[in-house]
């Protein structure tokens, strides 16, 4: 199953055989059961988690005591608290499997080693990056201009498969609705 | 002036006289006058723009046809659409010269072709978006949980330079209040 990681690596860059059995060993593969929390808010996030099989989410607790989703990751996607990843400080996040999960993980110095040892990685990181902080800065702009029922829209059109595989609990947590506001706007769609 | 850029680039990687003087063809210089438009919307945001001297802002006219800021860059911040710089599609952002503005700006074309021919930028661009990145996420997460009070406080705290610099209803659209909300919350923070 690492060969997931294989493949997504070798969509941006070259990678000889012997390349990827020295690159594999700079990640740990690790299953994680539906509702497990990989990393708890106040510890720092030491690893970046690449999505096997299964569903991640990023939460915070807000000031009202409620959890906030602000991210998904699902087969192909890396998550973590990418400030406190890089920054060795403490996380105000939790990051939990929504399904069991299976992930290849990274620690920062092994991270860090990796990309000296294997600088064509850079190229990779590169544009995972830049894809990224080009879908968020997209999202910031979403949240200002869209009415609620928009994002939902927006949503369910650009991820159809989230709706199909997250709780829809969860999916009103990211979107900032409560779970009845959901069902309402989704009444309204079906109708 | 292209010097603020090698020093930039040095920050990251090790660049031999010969190297930077190859690099910085890719880049052209240009000046914009205060308020003047780099980009508008509709427009496909052909450019990457570091800041070498003054203020940028990117803004979009929500559905109240009022203008949002969404970002600012002083000097050393890069600046653009990153998805329709990427991708070549329409952009739904201006840039605008919040004063007047030196840049050292590269098309699409000429950064894809500098990074095959000076790989070692990978490393640069990664640690570039990685940290902007990091920094969007952190955004996402106070936009949702603090008030606007919260974000002021934050942004006045985080980014000092702004606040003397740019002005007060460039500040207020940046943090989606009304210009005299904003005036209000000064006016208690001094008081």
């Amino acid at each position: 199953m690492e060969e997931e990681l294989k493949a997504h690596l070798e969509k941006f860059v070259c990678l000889s055989n012997e390349e990827w059995e020295q690159i594999v060993t700079y990640f740990k593969r690790v299953s994680y059961r539906k509702k497990e929390n990989l990393i708890l808010e106040g510890q720092i996030c030491k690893s970046n988690f690449f999505v096997i099989k299964g569903i991640l989410r990023k939460f915070f607790i807000n000031e009202k005591g409620v959890e906030q989703t602000t991210e998904f990751a699902i087969e192909n996607w890396w998550l973590t608290d990418t400030f406190s990843f890089l920054n060795g400080s403490k996380t105000d996040f939790y990051i939990q499997a929504v399904e069991p999960v299976e992930v290849m993980q990274v620690k920062r110095e092994d991270y860090l080693n990796l990309l000296e040892e294997h600088p064509k990685l850079e190229k990779y990181f590169r544009c995972i990056y830049q894809k990224a902080f080009a879908a968020t800065q997209m999202r910031i702009k979403f949240i200002y201009n869209y009415s609620r029922e928009d994002l939902y829209h927006h949503f369910s059109t650009s991820q159809p498969e989230f709706l199909q595989r997250v709780p829809q609990y969860l999916i009103a947590s990211y979107l900032n609705f409560t779970p009845e506001y959901l069902s309402e706007i989704r009444r309204k769609s079906i109708s």
